[in-house]
């Protein structure tokens, strides 16, 4: 089985907070223990991790991407969009979690966040639970 | 079964289209359902999924990456291919792509890449393909 | 079984070479062949891979990433560390590498590497491994 589900964004650049969807689908999967896989099938966005308990953390992210990458940079491709194709890459398509008893064994401080640098948008990530 | 293929750069800085080989691995090994794990065993090329339309996607992904970490940068590592190094880690070195009904479930636009940075050399990619 | 083992660092950056434990963790699971997954469960450090051999590499990649991404640059979270966060999303979280005959099938000049940002600190690494 690959769960798949929808995120909406809402700003052109903007991090999601994922993780409870991701935990619905582990859930649903039934299985116990083995590792999860949280895949973006986009171009444009990604998906990582880091801290959920301070919103700052998220805004300096997504700050200090746009000074490595900046949305304008003399680019070739017409869309306009490089530096999302290039922050995507930076970010990754795909995290991989493992599965504890039935949960995502996440540390403490750390949340899974979709990763949107081209919208906003109608998206999609699928998910995948392997047992073991 | 690990399954191995050669990639062949012909240029110091390259992304090379690997989908297809990619997809001949998964049919190979027989799989219909499980995730594909992609591994590059080096430590100045990588590996990393983005757009397989516009080929100006990946020339503006090389420039900007050159701009992030330039080739010279009064760097320590005798064999001047310090540069290499870090873009292969930003990139990754391996992907993983859930296997659905025989074939990658990537996204209409995604293709993986072979990222080359420091060719033109003979590579290597290793594929294995999970059950699940 | 999920493995756990702890790293203690001793600089506020440094990348520690966790290998031989990512390989001490696999020969402790009895699994002959799979993938492998190494995940770092914090949000200001992570793990990557890269050159084993020439020490000047890790000088560099740390240098060059400190210049990428700089730990002052009017951030806006007050703990002082957002550099550390933006550069463990940079390396990522988790590492996978195929197990083959009871061992990582990493390439000659690879290592596994916990990479420090906000030490030091004792830390935590998972390992996991999948049958296949």
């Amino acid at each position: 089985m690959v769960y798949e589900f929808e995120v909406t964004t809402r700003q052109n650049m903007e991090f999601v907070d994922i993780t409870h969807k991701a935990n619905e689908m582990v859930s649903k999967s039934g299985m116990e223990n083995g590792v999860c896989f949280i895949f973006v099938p986009h171009t444009t966005a990604a998906v990582t991790i880091n801290e959920n308990a301070d919103p700052d953390v998220v805004f300096d992210m997504l700050k200090e991407l746009n000074k490595i990458v900046p949305i304008e940079d003399q680019y070739r491709h017409m869309e306009g969009n490089s530096a999302a194709h290039i922050k995507a890459s930076l970010m990754g398509f795909s995290e991989q979690v493992i599965v504890h008893n039935g949960k995502l064994k996440l540390g403490t401080w750390q949340g899974i966040y979709f990763t949107e640098f081209d919208g906003p948008r109608r998206r999609k990530v699928y998910v995948k639970v392997l047992k073991g």
